[in-house]
């Protein structure tokens, strides 16, 4: 049983550990302090999580814990703090997600105690090589690329830009890499991937990235390699991440995009034809629009009416580098009180928007009239 | 004058206090320790400087200063434990940008600062208000949007999502906000600008959002505002925002795009014509591509070649929110041993990515032949 003070950091501390008491003697075997607002810097971290542990009669029967808020920054810090104090527990998100500034990161703080055993004593059962996968697919399914200078799992982490630093990390990595890519996950291209690779190459690829595969995915996410295959010149690893797990967050549905044709340009109104495939047979509509996406999307909703859909939000954004980059758009679609994200990944935008819309569509078919409360992610608490 | 000694938190503390000690007794006024990999943690960090303020005999004649890196997400943390231990300057960037996983941020430390003067008990002379504005016009200028988490100047920074939390703030501002919005800047949208508004209308807001501008720019920006009505039911204060600080970081150019006409589709061969003017007259051309994007690229090469040029990157990004969000687009160009990132911002996402494209070349071609050496983004060091 966990027993959680909301806004604990604030609170009198006196009273704080009366309260804790009372619930270790009713049960409670965590006690989580949290730092509800960011508030807390890490010395007064330690010493909350020590203060409890001296003044606490029972507190040797309980495991403390601290759940911290990012708003100035400290998260990450504050939580190793409270572990260097004795915390047992850390409550943290992958790639720091969650209520406003969001929580500690789940990547720097497994990263943190694992570099740096020799000051903090204390370790967790974290396997470190899937902290870059996990984060890419977290940041995937919200539609989110991770910012370049994010620790861990940014584009930029573990890239040495100035000269002397390059020198250096060539004579002894050791000189500037407190950790390793590969420690966690970051695999190398060691083998281009092109048209010419055939399924095997393709399938032995993923099973390097660390994706188990059955048949039947094997065979569907192929066909996508391919395709992007005649589109890009070279396929990377994160092109191939980027299918993967852009087809597992986005599964299957009613609609399917068979063909689009579009017309656009800044003088004249968009126009889009869109053909879908729907248990089997095909519907085709046109329609106009302020914009090329907002026809296609117009043409898209004549096929799939009724119209009590709304568009709530449309975020586009690149996922590999170079000329040929795959686009990833994810919408934010509402229907009653019904409301689901939607994703699409192609090199071309117009059909990564497309797909993306149709996903959404797909999902609220699915869910059919199941929900009557609005759906919406939640972030944690406290 | 400022001594620096890379590495400064692993080296031989013992060595290294004679080094600062000699440093001083030869004019150096400020003394630097860097934490070069973000290897620290914050109690080390403040015992660095406690230990350098005793063991060095004349520390009392320099200012101690950190500059810490992020690698292990700590560097505010550590930056602010410093300032603790008596340190009195901070090298700290916007944004936390820097090498790899970056430096610490400036609007945390600053924030951190200010919330927390209580126990800090130091303090600093920026306007906290200018930190969201700069904070996006950085953003902007390396074609990146601020992640939503991101402390301070993300979008969710203060926005509480859960119910008991959004009731504690309207009961109580203070319960939940250690913090206001206005102190860092962020200002409502307190009145909606709409097809109707006037150019006195926008003068006053841009004024309010801290604009300073020319009666030229106010001309130029309100022609892009009204083109913008056309496209968008409202325009908010990000959306005025995004105008103006893409406009100034973009700048004016050789090249200006009049139009272009677009089709395109997942069956057919993308087709592009562009219309450009150059000095007065007019160029058109038309030109097929793997894509819209490739195609109207291909078209804009053909207006204003010769043909040296090499795309190296594409961006693309979703600037404010909602149904007609503005898009984003950043490329990296490059010619010979010159390379220039362009912008481009528009609803329409294609629009944006020509408009990139241009700026890239209008860059290029204002540089002429001035550069022989690569021309490339340096983040700091040490």
């Amino acid at each position: 049983m966990e027993f959680s003070a909301e806004d604990a950091t604030r609170s009198d501390w006196d009273f704080l550990a009366r309260v804790v008491e009372s619930a270790i003697s009713n049960g409670a075997s965590t006690i989580n302090l949290p730092d509800t607002v960011g508030y807390t810097v890490p010395g007064k971290m330690a010493e909350l999580i020590a203060y409890m542990r001296e003044k606490v009669p029972n507190a040797d029967q309980a495991v403390f814990s601290v759940h911290c808020h990012n708003d100035l920054g400290m998260a990450v810090a504050n939580s190793i703090s409270a572990i260097a104090a004795g915390a047992g527990q850390i409550e943290c998100a992958v790639n720091g997600l969650g209520e406003r500034a969001g929580n500690a990161s789940l990547e720097e703080i497994v990263m943190a105690l694992k570099t740096r055993k020799d000051h903090y004593r204390a370790d967790c059962r974290v396997d470190t090589t899937q902290l870059y996968r996990t984060s890419r697919l977290v940041y995937g399914i919200i539609g989110m690329n991770p910012p370049m200078n994010k620790p861990i799992v940014g584009a930029n982490a573990f890239a040495h830009e100035s000269g002397i630093h390059q020198h250096g990390v060539m004579a002894n990595k050791e000189t500037y890499e407190i950790m390793t890519p590969e420690s966690v996950g970051l695999t190398q291209n060691k083998m281009v991937l092109g048209k010419h690779s055939g399924r095997h190459a393709f399938e032995a690829r993923a099973r390097d990235l660390g994706y188990v595969l059955t048949d039947d995915e094997v065979k569907g996410f192929f066909e996508d390699f391919k395709r992007m295959c005649d589109l890009k010149k070279t396929v990377t690893d994160s092109d191939i991440e980027a299918i993967i797990s852009s087809k597992i967050a986005a599964g299957q549905g009613l609609y399917r995009l068979a063909r689009f044709d579009l017309q656009s340009g800044n003088k004249v109104k968009s126009t889009c034809a869109v053909q879908l495939e729907k248990e089997g047979s095909i519907l085709e509509d046109v329609a106009l629009g302020d914009g090329p996406v907002n026809a296609a999307f117009n043409a898209v909703d004549k096929l799939t009416g009724p119209q009590s859909r709304k568009l709530l939000d449309y975020a586009i954004h690149s996922i590999s580098q170079g000329e040929d980059a795959l686009g990833e758009v994810a919408v934010k679609v509402q229907d009653g009180k019904r409301r689901v994200t939607g994703r699409g990944l192609s090199v071309d935008i117009m059909e990564a928007s497309i797909l993306a819309y149709i996903n959404a569509i797909n999902k609220l078919a699915e869910m059919g009239e199941r929900y009557d409360e609005e759906v919406s992610p939640e972030f944690g608490n406290p």
